[in-house]
């Protein structure tokens, strides 16, 4: 074994760690007290089971969606495709600009949904871990809208990138 | 907004997202009650916040590793590039398989340590929080062992893939 060396430090392993490790790209969208719509780009979203069919995504509790995430309770999380790129800049971008094109609508239950994405999951959230300043949410799968069929898009060494080759 | 449709079950809807949504693939090792490492291939790590470091994953709870991972304590994720690809389908394969090589070490806190990983924390389980037949895992990451910096693994549409181009 010649490698990995040397040892860093906590915060430096992470962030080293996460530089190295491709994630999906998603966006969650709900509603807030005053019944606007609110989102943001995540990419942590991942499976917890399929039966029943779970979720979970982690978020920051400062972030501006997290008291409309705790309020309205129903969420539309998006899986996003290499062409919707710049729908993931702008759900990370200045949120007075994220819902102001007509590029969605209300979906069930109230939750925004941005027609482009491969597919999107209605979803209650069930339970909410917090966790220092940040939040695990535990969401239950309600119901699915599925669009057309493309690759994926990834998060990798702080870019956003298509997805390449299969390993056989 | 001409898609997405038309509506799905939840349990269509979980598997069809996912589907659709690449994850970067780890890692992750312990050891179990007799001392002897175990270790499985998992889509889910994701960070949750870097002051304090910390990160999540999940597994299920009839997974062969849960036990071991509720007793130690403290867990090596490793972060995996294309060419361990092989690493990645040993450590979802049988498990009597997954340490016979010579290709791993006991590391810091005991935890096993496959050496050729792009990038690897040494973690200790805060919390384990249970959700139906299921685990999220929440961990302080106390310290990292860098590798060579290489391309990330994914899992996309049931297969191994390379991160592809960067979109500008």
């Amino acid at each position: 074994m010649t490698s990995p060396s040397p040892s860093t430090g906590p915060a430096e392993a992470l962030k080293a760690a996460f530089h190295t490790h491709a994630s999906g790209v998603a966006i969650i969208t709900t509603v807030d007290a005053a019944g606007e719509p609110v989102g943001f780009t995540a990419t942590s979203v991942t499976s917890l089971g399929a039966t029943p069919p779970l979720l979970t995504f982690n978020v920051a509790r400062g972030a501006s969606s997290w008291s409309a995430l705790s309020l309205h309770g129903y969420v539309a999380i998006h899986m996003l495709a290499a062409d919707d790129v710049e729908l993931a800049r702008k759900l990370a971008g200045p949120k007075e600009l994220r819902f102001t094109a007509n590029d969605w609508e209300l979906g069930p239950h109230g939750a925004p949904v941005f027609g482009s994405a491969t597919a999107v999951i209605i979803g209650k959230i069930r339970q909410t871990v917090e966790v220092e300043s940040n939040a695990v949410v535990i969401v239950d799968v309600l119901e699915g809208l599925l669009g057309a069929e493309k690759g994926g898009l990834l998060y990798h060494q702080r870019a956003f990138v298509t997805v390449g080759e299969i390993l056989d």
